[in-house]
């Protein structure tokens, strides 16, 4: 969703050029140099306001995580968040999930979170979806070979379309869920700002676990 | 599920040789003989109680379907209806389908439906399961190039199993339905006894179109 802007949002960003890129074109293959320790790369592309990949951070401190969100006043409250908790293992990226191929060398990521994307349900819209077949492309010229890609969802058209589109792709399905919270093959899901809100209504999560073939 | 056995079920079948094949193996592409005019060949594999194989007959009159089911009371009970209705595209075989390639030539059949088929929820029953790939090597030797599969189910997992097992066999999807009877995308729906029941309770039915790709 888009958030109103902040005046608090440039500014904070300008002063922490140590935390956050701003659409790193000269980073591909020296990502480790962010961090304190040389781990397994992985990256959220639409990270919102954080909550999801600031959990993961904190629960696995042996591997390295990068938040890339396109909107200025989202990825700013991720960066508030950052500043205040210092984890050694988490940086942020402002930048465009369809230039990936630009900020990461080839096998660079070692997994991929997709998580509540905007569905755009408008057909016309289809090609901003962040499992359209581009966007795919994208993902599959940075991860390493079975690297494994997490989407998950609440929108049951953005899921049904994101199964024909990964499976017609040719990527390989590890694990479906078409009801996450309740599912007792899968443990420690971290949630996101937006699933703890839905969750609690009742609403269904929906994941996909897959992989691309090399 | 399982029917209780009827005394009229053995006798209505040996009275009606025309109408069902008993595991037939001399069959494989003579198929067109037991029909009115040479059309495409749909196959139903595990027809239950007929409603939904006899309801496509009558829809679809250019089309020769056939009910292949292995529970002899079952299969009785579409043959009653057979017996009064006398479709000219329809013919049954109680059969097994672990032995579909017996049964049939490659190619020889041009579009395959599984509708609420038994989840086999324990994992040690996994490959009974009509979507473990020795079922779906079966409906891959048998079926022409391109030629649809239709999935339907109330169990969601079956349908979550369904999903990653076609996917890992090299299936290509078509659609993804996570709730068919709202799905503005699907027309014309043919429901099964089951389905009609379940989904008049409010319970969500699951559908996946996909293909082998030869």
């Amino acid at each position: 969703m888009r958030l109103r802007n902040k005046s608090w949002a440039k500014p904070l960003i300008k002063a922490n050029p140590d935390m956050i890129s701003i659409t790193p074109t000269g980073m591909q293959g020296k990502w480790q140099e962010k961090f304190a320790d040389n781990q397994p790369l992985m990256l959220e592309v639409g990270s919102g306001k954080g909550r999801f990949i600031t959990e993961m951070a904190k629960a696995n401190p042996h591997q390295n995580f990068i938040a890339l969100e396109l909107q200025e006043t989202a990825i700013a409250y991720i960066l508030r968040k950052q500043v205040e908790l210092k984890l050694p293992n988490l940086h942020l990226i402002l930048g465009d999930g369809a230039d990936l191929s630009e900020y990461f060398a080839a096998n660079e990521v070692a997994g991929l979170f997709l998580n509540f994307s905007d569905p755009w349900p408008k057909t016309r819209h289809e090609k901003r979806r962040l499992t359209y077949k581009s966007f795919l492309s994208q993902y599959e010229n940075i991860m390493a070979e079975g690297a494994p890609l997490q989407f998950k969802t609440d929108n049951q058209g953005l899921f049904e379309y994101s199964l024909v589109s990964m499976n017609n792709y040719g990527m390989q399905f590890d694990l479906v869920s078409l009801d996450l919270h309740k599912d007792k093959r899968v443990e420690g899901n971290i949630e996101t700002e937006y699933e703890h809100k839905f969750s609690s209504k009742g609403g269904r999560i929906y994941e996909l676990l897959a992989k691309f073939k090399h």
